[in-house]
């Protein structure tokens, strides 16, 4: 953050990692702005590279094909949010942690405003871009969901807590993105991931991976959610002396 | 289902609902044991079509193209959805109405199991096969979102809940899917997603649309779930009484 100071390392290009993104953007930008224009189909890379005022090789060096203009770097975010999960402490709330994954997945978009919401616009009009957001969108959710997998392992129907919760995690970080898109980059997006992903783990806090087998006809299953300001203890207390007499 | 006494209607092409299926399965069956053969981009429709000894007009009276045999269907399926919610009782549980929907869905790959244990084999191995399944599985879900915003849209939040619940029913439902294909079509998968969705019904019992601004510091949520033979009714008013105490 504050490395003013010390010169920014140069890569072989001879670029530095802002003039580096700066490059990427700006063909990032130019690509969409064509496939906007003409179709994705029609448009060619040399035009792309034209726009963006760099000649075609530069454009390999930043994007290995012209889908991939689209959805730059996508293999390198998933490498780091795997990462992350494998760093994370065994010990750590499952929930809080991929919600913390969740907010750096949130970060990527947000620190390229202008080319997400190109792409935003333009995976609105064309169709196969579509399918292809869509199906790195499931890549994550997976990557979730094997982490999840880990963590529940020991839990009777652990694989489906996994399943629903990354789903879950991932519906609203989703939500929250688009509503960000939608509003043309204005929201602030993360406290509203935030906000989000409170509410997800207030609404499945639920009881997981009870023993089906156990419930017998003509026996309800009641739910109920109480706020407090008494310790959860006293609560329970409660609770048990007062459903004594009734179960 | 006993309609063995009545002449089954016959199509303009002289079959039975029964012979229409039989040739659409043989010619689905063909397609994806050349798939896996020789590939997806080298087979050709020809090929497909003389596999399963018919002509290439038959096959295009079935599957409108090569991908569209992978996922034969799919657009009349998403249809079916769509009309089976639209025609939900007003008043239904909505988490009901939707677990319904997945067992129709479901029925569709339990119906042709043979076929869709070889699309499983194929979408393993091919990714854009996989990546074409998974932005159709997509489409149900936004189909289900979709739903879902009508029954909640007077609560705050429930946009943000009918994205994450959506998300969670599909979940549950391909989790029961992928362990049906995974056992060789040998279990009972509509019972597993019976149970499947049940559990997430009770997990996903804690409050939504709560107004976060009014958690104070030192407040907690309690959740308590109880099995009992005793009414809701009768539940709720003796945990009221017992709370009124401590709150």
């Amino acid at each position: 953050m504050s490395e003013a100071a010390t010169p920014a390392p140069r890569t072989r290009s001879g670029r530095t990692p802002h003039g580096r993104r700066r490059v990427r953007s700006s063909l990032a930008l130019a690509a969409m702005e064509l496939f906007g224009e003409q179709g994705f189909e029609a448009t060619t890379v040399d035009q792309i590279a034209e726009a963006a005022g760099v000649g075609r090789r530069t454009f390999f060096r930043y994007f290995r094909s012209k889908e991939d203009v689209v959805f730059p770097g996508h293999d390198e975010r998933l490498a780091e949010v795997v990462e992350l999960l494998a760093a994370a402490e065994p010990a750590a709330d499952p929930l809080a942690v991929l919600g913390r994954t969740a907010g750096v997945v949130l970060e990527m978009y947000l620190a390229e405003p202008e080319v997400s919401l190109k792409r935003f616009e333009l995976t609105r009009e064309v169709s196969a871009l579509r399918d292809k957001e869509i199906a790195s969108i499931d890549r994550y959710q997976r990557v979730f969901a094997r982490y999840l997998r880990g963590r529940y392992a020991d839990e009777p129907g652990g694989d489906l807590r996994a399943a629903v919760v990354a789903s879950a995690v991932v519906a609203a970080h989703n939500h929250v993105l688009r509503q960000w898109l939608k509003s043309g980059g204005a929201l602030d997006a993360k406290t509203l991931l935030r906000e989000a992903l409170q509410q997800v783990t207030v609404a499945m806090s639920g009881q997981w991976g009870r023993d089906d087998s156990a419930v017998v006809a003509g026996e309800n299953v009641v739910v109920g959610v109480v706020r407090t300001a008494a310790p959860a203890g006293v609560v329970l207390k409660h609770l048990e002396e007062a459903l004594r007499d009734i179960r």
